[in-house]
């Protein structure tokens, strides 16, 4: 039985957004309600960098995403972070295919904010902050643009050059370079740099905005002044690893916040055990950390259209 | 940048029991002097089976071993077990190689209880006891065979088709049918059987025996009498895998053996810290649960053969 490889360019080739964002959606909304299964990450950590190897099964799905983040790369020509996701049968364990999950992680991590906020965002959201134009501000607004009539998108970033690359990307888009005050004034903002100060003053904020905390991953990251955090509703995607390493990870630790005034995770908003926002006043935050849930469900798609379209390489592996 | 493939057979074809265990006795070494790194395996349960995530480092070498076992494979005339290895640069995080890790998780079983054998057993040890002629049986026979002179090998299983089928395969060397009593008594003794009940007496075991107990790899399995623990010099590959999933889980679980009766890990006694078998009289047991350190080693040394031979398959994955 041949085991499908499926390198960076093929799964490209096979992503939609309005597919992920249905699948990535489905996905949360079986894990909420115990049809899927996430253990915690493991980590390896070695001299330069560290690898974490984050498992989970779905109905009809199970696999491992296995990422490094070498964060010298860069000066080797190398991206700092790296993935490959092995995708197993849940029936029989068998290696259904090997594939590159650095496109799988990218539009995993849109589609979730996306969908967060199609749940917490009001309805005539018509404006995206984007703060921070690197690699993950393009599937933020791929992912937005589906979901959202966007009339302006606002961006943010300390690099020209990031900012300009950008905007020539989505020609057909409504760009606009903005000082960071200035992209926060949005309906909906996404902060996604690597902050380790609260860049994202509360004076800023204005009523009823939405915002997806994506920028913190790690100890020590955080984004948003924590008096933001306590005067909002505030969504997690995994209790667990928001509370060890999102953007209210710091906050907890010295004091500021409390895992007890997390209002809910995704899934409980998308199964309606839980409601979304509540006026369109209050401000709302989603705290993404990323769950490999979502990237199983994204690697189902990428190897349930593979085999269909038989755009793939195979080898006897096992 | 490449990726190379290496599937069962070429891994199988590289491979060869003597570099085996010169790689995995090294690694044992470095692991117990801090140079290496195995974060505890993350387990990943779906209806029919399990996967496990099995990460480590070494100077030079990183990856990750996943694992599935799905006990109703060989109705389907699929194995049990299957596993896949990440191979990756530990400087980058790059992916160096995907490859089968069958034929590694065998090996290295094998040579990690050769060497166990080769520290505990009796230096004048000439005869090998197997119980259970099932896979694993082959590459303790091969592994055995390299640091020992055996002039006899007993062979012990419930199923004749199983005996007649090891003997087959070993034309050259001193097999022999025997009951289960007389296989235990051999100087050295691998007990390799799914047994969930004790199935080694005490009143069998001849002083100066030492025992691989490489069965019980799960809660509840176990293969030895506690009593014989109790009196024995007892030695882990890893004590945390081993007190809750090895030959001594069961015993600890019921108040028969405690964790501070360990009396060395196989790293402690290789690199020196602790010394082996003190004389000819007393009985050895190594409790092997299989450690991702060796599994990295072997996996190290199958790249750097596939890279040096241009034996294998590449493709440009991430």
């Amino acid at each position: 039985m041949p085991t499908f490889l499926i390198n960076r360019n093929v799964a490209k080739d096979l992503l939609n957004m309005p597919d992920v964002i249905r699948v990535v959606e489905d996905a949360f909304r079986a894990w909420a309600q115990d049809r899927g299964n996430m253990p915690a990450k493991a980590y390896l950590v070695v001299e330069k960098g560290d690898f974490r190897a984050m498992p989970a099964a779905l109905p009809g799905a199970a696999g491992m995403k296995w990422v490094s983040v070498h964060p010298n790369n860069p000066s080797q020509g190398l991206p700092t972070v790296m993935a490959v996701l092995i995708y197993n049968d849940p029936e029989t364990g068998y290696p259904l295919a090997v594939m590159d999950a650095t496109e799988i992680t990218a539009y995993r991590t849109g589609a979730t904010a996306a969908i967060a906020s199609k749940y917490l965002a009001r309805q005539d959201s018509h404006s995206l902050g984007i703060i921070g134009a690197g690699r993950q501000a393009y599937t933020q607004i791929l992912a937005h643009a589906e979901v959202f009539d966007l009339r302006l998108i606002k961006v943010f970033d300390c690099s020209r050059a990031a900012i300009e690359r950008l905007i020539k990307s989505f020609p057909s888009y409504p760009l606009k370079e903005c000082s960071l005050e200035e992209a926060i004034a949005s309906d909906i903002v996404c902060t996604l740099t690597p902050s380790r100060v609260p860049l994202v003053k509360k004076e800023w904020v204005i009523p009823g905005t939405h915002i997806n905390a994506i920028g913190a991953d790690a100890e020590e990251k955080e984004e948003l002044e924590p008096s933001i955090l306590r005067e909002a509703i505030v969504v997690v995607d995994d209790l667990s690893q928001a509370s060890a390493a999102g953007e209210i990870n710091v906050p907890i630790t010295r004091g500021l916040f409390t895992i007890d005034e997390v209002y809910a995770t995704l899934g409980e908003i998308i199964g309606g055990e839980k409601q979304g926002r509540a006026d369109g006043k209050v401000v709302t935050v989603f705290d993404s950390t990323g769950v490999a849930i979502a990237d199983i469900a994204i690697a189902k798609l990428i190897y349930d259209k593979a085999k269909q379209a038989g755009s793939y390489m195979s080898v006897d592996l096992v």
